[in-house]
């Protein structure tokens, strides 16, 4: 690949979820321009990803939003920067050729050549919580699975469910229509909405399903398939529990990927940073949202979009070292109000 | 004053601007009732005081809103929780008599008890700065004034005004419609709206008023009255300047008033908080928005915002010290939900 190829940017910022979509507002407030890449093929990360449709309430003056809402509203606010996105790409190494030169590449093998990097990439990738019993793992995707492909497959059959959050309830519901169902949680504490428990306790008192509470401590096979589960029940008894199909629901982790890989501070799954610029062990590259930790972090939307504000201007003084950079606001800085595209804000009140 | 009449709160919240009103949302999420004190006689702090028209553009997932409509937003989003307000009320003192034990006073002598108290006093009070030429003070409100009071008192008169910002601005272009005007600022470089501006060189074009580059090195008086000023003009000249009335618009500076003296470390005119509480320096009192200091502060209501929600958490695991107090996401928390007053969020989903 020729050096033609390369696409040239002030800041990559990897993740396009709300946290990197304000990132792009933040540096377009101090004039840089921004490159957003996302590993998903549309916009919005988890927003979009896990809850378009569910309400949030806790971003300040948006009494009540769902997640695409929140996206399309954030969307609306950086199209006077009008930031390239390049979508279904994921980053596969990042590397600093020198201060304000980071050169970035993409599984598909395109090339950015960028002065700072922000790494807004989310939880990352997810991956299924594991059931973790030795040697259980031999049986995924045979009868042991941590995700509904095909429901038909189930119908008629004996199912065990495992969890007690949405998506365990979600497909316990559904599936005790056509299969003989069985839930395993560890409590009656569920972090599920009221109603399908409600719905599940129905069922269970209709004798249509059953419930266990208790742990999964051993599993019995035969014939290379997973034949029983052995369960220590919340009252201290133990039963065995059949079945012809596992289908486990512990939730999502998160995973750094490539990431890990790329020299930066790590510390539980997650980029340390520090508390003024929320800029990685590594000058010109920054970390904000979900993917970040500091002392006293709270993985909130909110804090997200706080520092993004701080690593724009943090990011400004990395990239122009001899510009003085002071604090403006929108409401009267005239350079921000022509990035932004507004003229004359006031014109009504003086005309 | 008896005991009776004391009013019991477990958050007393010290500032009814944007920050303190996010606050009690905070708050209200986590289960903490609030109570609201405001030395102002309205609700909203600097965005009803400085700026309920005009635009501002900074706000995550709102693209655009006055100081007005930002209130109204945030007025709405925290009506589930009720909060009381107490507005024209300056807190004179706050007296720590144990922890999660607070007793806060005004100057009309309410007395509150409180579990937390939260100052979210934005730049506190205001006074305008003054003119910096030593004895000069002694003309205040004789013919040097730092506000118009009544605008006839300048017509026909030769007035000077000092300032580059839009306060010295509104008033130059009113004014030199009735009296003679000179403005006289620093530089050619203004913190005003560029129509105000180009409407100034538009005057002194037409020979309407005078501008003058320069700098105040002296005064004159006689009889007790100021009569002329020195100035030192940019390109190194000097002249002197008569004049019947002085005005001066240097903009305004914070002022903490009692809060310093409330015993909490204070450094350049803001209380000092950490990054994870930001709690101040006595146990129980934490401080957020522009009226608090910490490495990297930029006084951003979005960053006040951000402050808000870390300091609820540092608050609840204050006051109730026995619960475990976890990060919950109000598109899940049932109890959130609860407390929001949504009874089910997802019932259409499920219906």
């Amino acid at each position: 690949m020729s050096d033609s190829e390369i696409i040239e940017t002030e800041a990559l910022i990897i993740g396009a979820g709300p946290v990197g979509l304000f990132q792009v507002f933040e540096l377009g407030l101090l004039g840089i321009k921004a490159t957003v890449l996302d590993a998903l093929h549309v916009i919005g990360g988890q927003c979009i990803e896990f809850y378009p449709n569910k309400p949030i309430f806790d971003i300040p003056a948006v009494p009540r939003c769902t997640g695409k809402e929140l996206i399309d509203a954030l969307m609306e606010q950086i199209k006077p920067f009008d930031p390239q996105f390049h979508l279904s790409q994921q980053v596969v190494n990042v590397d600093k050729r020198g201060e304000g030169d980071f050169l970035v590449e993409t599984h598909k093998g395109i090339r950015f050549h960028a002065k700072t990097v922000f790494i807004a990439a989310g939880l990352g990738a997810f991956e299924p919580r594991r059931l973790k019993i030795d040697g259980i793992d031999e049986f995924e995707e045979i009868n042991l699975e941590y995700k509904v492909i095909d429901p038909t497959r189930y119908h008629g059959k004996d199912v065990v469910i495992l969890g007690g959050g949405d998506s365990a309830f979600d497909w316990t519901l559904e599936l005790a229509e056509h299969a003989n169902v069985v839930q395993v949680h560890r409590s009656q504490k569920f972090k599920a909405q009221p109603r399908s428990v409600a719905k599940m306790q129905e069922l269970c008192a209709d004798f249509k399903m059953d419930f266990i509470e208790g742990t999964v401590t051993k599993f019995s096979a035969e014939d290379g398939r997973l034949t029983a589960l052995t369960i220590r029940q919340k009252n201290g008894s133990v039963c065995r529990l059949e079945f012809d199909e596992l289908l486990c629901f512990y939730g999502l982790s998160p995973k750094l990927g490539a990431i890990a890989k790329w020299g930066l501070e790590v510390k539980q799954k997650s980029i340390v940073v520090d508390t003024e610029k929320f800029q990685t062990s590594v000058d010109g590259i920054y970390a904000v949202g979900d993917i970040n930790t500091y002392p006293g972090k709270k993985k909130l939307i909110l804090s997200g979009f706080h520092e993004c504000a701080l690593a724009a201007y943090a990011a400004k003084s990395y990239m122009y070292p001899d510009e003085t950079v002071i604090l403006q606001y929108t409401t009267t800085s005239t350079k921000m109000h022509q990035r932004l595209g507004v003229d004359d804000p006031y014109a009504s009140e003086l005309s």
